[in-house]
């Protein structure tokens, strides 16, 4: 266990995984293109299965040098679930699950220490936003059902049933195109104007707020 | 007294009323939908009315128990003009009205101390930004006036009146589309760019400003 | 003077002065409305002409208190020009001059304190932008050049010459419906893509250290 | 080269350069135009010679009085390598090359002293954000290749192969018009709102970090 120990914490053997993770990353980009995977399908399809069994193996190798210690790092949790993702079967029709092979690529994230201090940074600052992201939701959810009460009716392709009312006010709120749909809505009710304005209002304001709350919070550290 | 005092601030007795929200709040989303509305129509209509006599019940007992000291919170105001919406006529075709009943749901942040922490917070950041936003507004007011002015008469989607120019100019102030615009007004008026682009650079500073003063006042904090 | 000095110093003359700003506003809105100005036509220019006099008296009340002194305070300067720009000949036909006259609102800047006061912070920022405002006028103009040269023959509805590269990269900059020009010159230059995102990319990179040079400096007062 | 020197550090010297830069850069401006360069072209061409010339001199009188030094200062690499551009051969219709003649304008940023000190600055903010933008580089990979097996076949023109999607998402990053890339998609995948809304989240989120970091470390200094 101890030479196994010193093999896997090694320099080499990470920028060993660090290369495997990145070759595997690139043959998944390959197989995107038709054409590439007619002409090296097989040798595309040899290298996904080598990545594949070395983080198996790598796992593996961790779980009998760290045992109960595995599962207390989180980052451990995380490479198992995403090497997880490509042995639930296929078959089907399934090509979403094919498609989440490339979640392979994140595991770089886990490997390479600059990467995963920032990810880690970014963790922290999720538990001060949750409140302000509550109160983002509770805004979208009562506009939704307001949008989809008064304009459903009469502008069905944006706030027709609640799904589509809630998708609707998320882009407003991205601020992306939220006037063509205002002027769209104000064509049947002309004082559409204000329910949007005061929505645009109160998100800039609450995202406003949402951000000076990461930064001071940043700053406190 | 003394013993609905008790009740009314036992912890179990909020989470009561948090459940309550939720379910009314998770019915009127329910009530967007026809095909559920004529399902369950007569079981939402229960519910809501159920509901209702809650926060009634509530707001009665707070009354009993805190007499004058009740309207010292603003929170019980806000609670109680929320719950009184729910009280005025529905008749006549005014389906806002009916459409507002979704807004109990905000009822979410006067019970929940994180959210009334938040926009507690929120609020006390609305003083320092007065003065910014009055002179957004009157920045506004102007440039809405000049376009109404200059261009209402060549491009009357855009600037045919006031309220229009306001509108289109409010859009242009989030940087939604205002290109589509300018290019539009510019087919007829070749030097528009000046008044749009001037427009775009004093928001874009005095907006970077307002969050500016945001920042700095939540550190002086 | 002294008695002149104490009434032009005095709360409710700058108090009056506000009310006249804020009417002489007012009608200059109501103006646009053709309907409004042919009813009340004649009423509208009195106000107007009455609130000019009184804008008039008011300098020359000031000019005579405090000669000299008076050209030292900037904001009687901006008064001045503010109330001059009404004079000028309306005749030939220019419209911009007429609309210039809304311009008066902005008088209540230097009326109202709290509106002087965020307009003076406004102003202390500026000479700290100034390089960083250079810089990006400089890549602006590169730019511009290298698009006219490049794509002005294939697309010259958004490079046909430097003044209209200008202003599509000035709408680029604020990040408007840059995708939609880019798919348009991709579809000749399939590797505009290059320019463009290069472009944003550094307009972004430059814009965010404008910013962080605001608030730092904003922070360090 | 006492004397030599003394020349190119004086002030009138440095002034005399910036003077030529700007000239030439407005030659190349007014190069776009086919009309002007029809009427003046030789006068132009005069104009961009005798500047390029200078810019050589300069450069060789540098490398005379600082020799080994020369290369130390990386602005001395900068000028040397904008104006070994404009002589790389421009035949077999490589305007793109003739076009690059323009970054000699990007010479004032190396001659005007408070170009340069904000350019540094930019420089050095460079160092903290390449571990988020790793990240960012990362999860736009990765959603990249999952966008092109998922949407490649039904909506080709925004994900028909790899660098089709990298452009599209890079898009949806800046945030222009990402909904109704979202809304095509969601024609014939209904839940594509999930892998859009998403992406926008994780993006906006690690961009506002990204910013963050900035602050927090521009503060430091
Ligand atoms: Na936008
Ligand atoms: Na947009």
């Amino acid at each position: 266990r101890e030479r196994v120990r010193r093999v896997i914490e090694s320099a080499w053997f990470q920028r060993a995984i660090i290369v495997v993770i990145v070759v595997n990353a690139a043959t998944l980009g390959v197989e995107t293109s038709p054409e590439a995977t007619a002409a090296y399908g097989s040798v595309l399809h040899v290298v996904d299965h080598a990545a594949l069994y070395v983080f198996v193996a790598e796992l593996l190798a961790k779980m009998y040098v760290y045992r109960a210690r595995f599962v207390l790092d989180p980052w451990n949790l995380f490479d198992t679930v995403i090497v997880a993702v490509s042995f639930l079967p296929t078959a089907g029709g399934l090509s979403v699950l094919r498609a989440l092979r490339i979640l392979r690529a994140l595991r770089l994230i886990s490997v390479v220490p600059s990467l995963r201090r920032v990810v880690a940074a970014l963790l922290t600052a999720i538990p001060g936003m949750t409140s302000i992201a509550m109160l983002l939701g509770l805004v979208l959810y009562v506009a939704s059902v307001m949008g989809t009460k008064l304009y459903g009716a009469t502008a069905p392709e944006y706030f027709g049933d609640l799904p589509t009312s809630l998708f609707t006010l998320f882009q407003v709120m991205t601020g992306d195109g939220w006037s063509d749909i205002n002027r769209r809505v104000m064509e049947q009710h002309p004082s559409a104007w204000a329910f949007f304005v005061v929505f645009v209002l109160i998100c800039t304001f609450v995202v406003l707020n949402l951000f000076i709350a990461v930064v001071v919070s940043a700053m406190e550290e």
